[in-house]
């Protein structure tokens, strides 16, 4: 057990890269993850789970076929499972991500962005 | 699915009662609510689940068997599974919990703060 409170902005700090989802607490089988966005991700979905994105800090998008939707500071939004997405930020952006622990942030489409899973910060 | 980014403090302008989760969001079979807390909850655990708490506004206090946590805007724990607990909050203070869709606030303990489940806000 994690006797500690667990602050954003502290674990924040302590990750560089962007789309380098790090774990920063666990809830049953699902892991609470940090990630910095910027720029571009890769188009892709999760066949097997939904993902929620919850914004701390930053304006991002989240590109779907038919629209685009803006998630600000305060903002979250569940992806449902099997739907094609593509997160993008125009400038840096703090997100907590909430899914699975296998989870793989590139979902099939793999390619350099797909990080290694289950780091913690 | 719902198509829209969900903002919190929408959310919480719309709910007037405390300790009384409100689900915002779904996610496979896990559910966000939020919840305003103010003075005392009961002692309580939850026998199946983890419970996952972040702070959105205010600050608020987990008092354990053995150590008293305080959690402020911006920070996060997860309660283990079968830790008795009791939430806690001087002023009101909003909060947003993760936890699988058939929680019940007070766990087994019961009484006038049990609230009914799986009331969307």
């Amino acid at each position: 057990m994690n006797s500690e409170a667990i602050n954003f902005s502290d674990k924040f700090k302590k990750l560089n890269e962007f789309w380098s989802p790090r774990v920063i607490a666990e809830m049953n089988d699902y892991q609470f993850k940090i990630a910095k966005f910027k720029n571009e991700f890769v188009w892709h979905d999760h066949k097997k789970t939904d993902e929620a994105f919850i914004v701390i800090k930053g304006s991002m998008f989240i590109e779907f076929e038919d629209h685009t939707m803006e998630l600000n500071q305060g903002e979250m939004h569940v992806v449902p499972k099997g739907v094609r997405h593509k997160p993008f930020a125009n400038e840096e952006c703090h997100v907590l991500l909430v899914e699975p622990r296998d989870v793989i942030n590139t979902g099939d489409t793999g390619g350099d962005l797909t990080a290694t899973n289950d780091i913690w910060i």
